[in-house]
């Protein structure tokens, strides 16, 4: 459906912002984005960014507007896991089937290429300008130098918040009345590391692969980029005996290195000097509602659902927002609050169920890494998978290979849970687990469980 | 343990603010209390109070301070619930045991008195002076008539936010990293009407009950006052088809009245302009920690962990955290860093365990009362309780009528609970449930339980 062209100020450059105005521009609308801070073409990274892992819905949304093969020249796929683990020899395992795989990404070189996408197609950026007051009824912006000083108004007909978990527009929701908020953080925090190229540019470690170094209640992760680097993240307590705040000295931190990561022994000064050099930073789960003040300002992106990143899915799911956010304008053209109301509606229960997903997978990656019941199960479900694998997807392909909804991924594996429950009550199953009975057992789970398992 | 006096600031002159400020003017420190408000001394209530019901815990802490006997003479006291059930006649459900009762007080008037005990023990009040912002480590304070204008800088030792459930203390606090926090609007609001006393001054309903007009999805209640009138609370849902928004003209808001609420029928004029004169208000669980920063700031009451009203527990918890905070200190003395640690950790579980069961209370009370096993559950309970009342204390008593920690009384609960519920699976429970065998279940539960019942 066509719609009448309006007046929209989107909050954030970032992956999602970026995004949301490639789509809306296209609509016909007028686009603005502000950010507080510089132009990111012109600027370092940070260095506290975890690298992204582009996985089917995040594609999925790129395609609509035409920018996917763009964006795949600077993506590398992944389709595996290394496995670290400490006294065995290194080891893969695959995703999924044909080949399907996550894509790494650097955040700064996405996000820089979004912008200039963005820009080219005519979306007007306003960058070091910061949005400290909206007025939601009406729409306007209050931007300036600081918070107690003067301040420019902005008039639109249409406000986006897409200024992350953090978000400034959220914040002005919050303060009324009926508006459900959480935020809960992990006591694991993270922190940025690199593994530089080799000489001739090469990758040091399989490019192709995810690199995991699970270690119980820490892990390392490594990201492949395109100029042979890798980005690492370090997640681990911020307190307790083997910690951030434990590792006080160089020495400390190279005894860490070595006796933790000896696959990546002769990275160690470079990892040792980034470990000081880097922030740790603390992750975060945000739930809010509503999404949308109506027909005048909405959430998109972590501003409305935070999630931690286990699952690899923040950004994939702020793009399928903007995804299914657009499949609604289609539906309803010019009514706005209709739009709004049906976007939050759909999207609220699948931002909540990535965020359980993303929970559970923190959960299970730092307390049953080493749980040899957890591993049998694992093994059995694995088995079953691959003997019948139209009826026993994964949890992990149905969020990462898959567009269908979040929400069904996870009452999916919650009926997977339960039929597990009761086949490792077995009293024999240590010794039965790839029995006829156990693969059975399975069978008839599958047929008792209500929840549409295709 | 004696203290070195200190500057102690307190945000908020409600209940929990004013009572903080006679416990801390007696160790004799310093203390202000900041409110944005006018001196409620001067002004006349807002219409949007639920009366209180105070009950063991409150007056505890009071009694610690001398001043139970002084506010016993404002209040009514309550030994029975009076229920107004549709179709049936008015009858009494007593508390407890030995004239156990709750205390019926207006809110403005026992909030008068308070500040007026702490003024003429020598705490300073600085009314209509608007806290815009806190500098946590330092304890700084910063008032002024717009949050754009010219501020005033106060220096404090320590600051207590006192400042209820949309404290602007704790917002200062969830901007910090690692600060988690939650809000939870229930979709039921609140309205206070009133009946008037007689001519002769008297009460026209019974006036030593908490009067209760229980309809499943909405609720009328009513507490005495001195004067002979009722304060009353209408709770019902916001929108839907018997709600706040449903009802929009006086014949309506009439009809309504004389459909539900046929007991107080001649009062039908009053409540109706009642009405559409006071606001319909929201209620929210508010959760969050820490509590403190340092030595320097601690939230106290609402600010830390606001409830719903159903338990009738709000000002109780806000004034057992004063009587615990100040146990600590008698512990601690001058180690503020300690007291703040300590108080946090030990009141945390006790506000999250109140919260839950206040929640609950509005759970079944909103869907379970007209649920007949709900109810032979209810009466199974009450039978064997009367039989065994060493064994079985209701969670009700075990909130209202002691000091044990709120968490024990959930604990405690939940362990009956579990007992009840296999109880009730019995298939002849309908015509059983005043049997022998159903007796010595429980009692068997009872001993299986590793929750302590005592």
């Amino acid at each position: 459906m066509t719609q009448t062209p309006k007046s929209i100020a989107i909050i954030g450059s970032g992956l999602v912002g970026s995004l949301l105005a490639i789509y809306m521009k296209k609509r016909g609308h007028e686009v603005t984005v502000f950010d507080r801070r510089p132009d990111i073409r012109k600027t370092e990274f940070s260095g506290r960014s975890i690298n992204l892992a582009m996985s089917d819905r995040g594609w999925k949304a790129l395609r609509e507007v035409e920018i996917e093969d763009n964006i795949k020249e600077i993506a590398i796929p992944l389709d595996k896991r290394a496995m670290h683990v400490i006294d065995t020899p290194l080891y893969f395992q695959e995703y999924g089937k044909d080949g399907e795989a996550i894509w790494s990404i650097s955040r700064g070189v996405l996000n820089r290429r979004m912008i200039e996408i963005a820009e080219r197609s005519g979306v007007h950026f306003k960058f070091e300008e910061k949005v400290w007051d909206v007025n939601l009824p009406e729409a306007n912006l209050y931007t300036g130098e600081t918070e107690k000083g003067e301040w420019t108004e902005y008039r639109f007909d249409i406000i986006f918040g897409c200024d992350g978990a953090f978000s400034r527009v959220r914040h002005k929701m919050q303060r009324r009345s009926r508006f459900d908020y959480s935020q809960h953080f992990i006591d694991v925090g993270y922190k940025e590391l690199s593994i530089p190229a080799n000489p001739d540019g090469t990758h040091k470690l399989d490019k192709n692969s995810f690199h995991i170094w699970p270690r119980g209640d820490f892990m390392f992760i490594a990201m492949p980029n395109l100029d042979g680097s890798f980005t690492c993240t370090l997640f681990m307590p911020f307190e307790g005996a083997i910690s951030f705040e434990s590792i006080t000295t160089k020495a400390e931190a190279k005894t860490f290195f070595t006796t933790y990561f000896p696959t990546v022994q002769k990275e160690i000064d470079n990892l040792t000097e980034d470990f000081f050099k880097n922030p740790t930073s603390a992750m975060v789960t945000m739930k809010c509602y509503p999404w949308t003040y109506w027909d005048k300002v909405a959430l998109v992106g972590d501003s409305a659902h935070a999630i931690v990143p286990f699952y690899g899915q923040g950004m994939n799911a702020g793009f399928e927002d903007i995804f299914v956010l657009n499949q609604i304008i289609d539906k309803h053209g010019d009514d706005w609050e209709h739009i709004f109301q049906e976007y939050q509606e759909v999207r609220k229960p699948n931002a909540d169920a990535i965020a359980e997903l993303s929970y559970r997978n923190f959960l299970e990656m730092s307390s049953k890494t080493a749980d040899s019941e957890f591993l049998l199960q694992k093994k059995i479900e694995k088995r079953f998978a691959a003997k019948h694998p139209d009826k026993w997807i994964p949890v992990y392909s149905r969020v990462t290979f898959s567009d269908r909804p979040y929400a069904e991924a996870l009452a999916v594996g919650d009926a997977q849970e339960e039929i597990m429950r009761r086949v490792m009550q077995l009293p024999e199953i240590g010794t039965q687990w790839d029995s006829p009975e156990v693969e059975m057992m399975m069978l008839d789970g599958l047929r008792e469980e209500t929840v549409n398992m295709d």
